[in-house]
């Protein structure tokens, strides 16, 4: 059974945002995101892929299709296909978020 | 934005096991699965379209191909494409899922 622990994935780097990956499959990924205070995805799209947020833990400013809002845990947001999104951590704490997305853009 | 508190849309029913869609793309759909103590989702397969778990809340005994675990807060499982899964909670307490599919099976 391919079973992870979250929060044991949890993983910074010094120099920018951390991404892990969860699970990969041909149709879809699971990921998660580790920003430092200060970190950042960059706004970007993806033509024809979906990307979920869930927020583990701490508050991300998100950018979504031109509006802004600042998210914490137990909320999760949808950045829809070729829609302009991203996310920064302005806070002095971290933030960990659990990302989705298909289908799975490295696949194509 | 497309934006919910995963906690405000915990909804339990009597009678089975309660389904709460949140997000709903051509490609993908995110959902609360939300079970009273002795509910499950029966084991059943998916063609070609993969599914994730994430626990919120509780433990759930998971099947998954043929292989049974109990997991709790923090983990997160895949039930890959077209591998019989399937969960249910045997404790007295609730158990809170949330769960991702890719490719979307109700827009086929």
């Amino acid at each position: 059974m391919q079973v992870k622990n979250v929060k044991a994935e949890f993983s910074f780097s010094a120099d920018k945002m951390r991404k892990v990956n969860l699970f990969e499959t041909e149709r879809m990924f699971a990921d998660i995101y580790c920003l430092d205070p200060g970190q950042e995805q960059k706004r970007h799209s993806h033509e024809g892929a979906d990307k979920i947020y869930y927020v583990l833990e701490g508050t991300g400013r998100f950018h979504i299709g031109g509006v802004e809002a600042d998210l914490g845990p137990n909320q999760i947001v949808l950045a829809p296909a070729d829609v302009e999104h991203g996310v920064r951590n302005e806070t002095s704490d971290r933030v960990v978020l659990l990302v989705f997305m298909a289908p799975n853009p490295n696949k194509k």
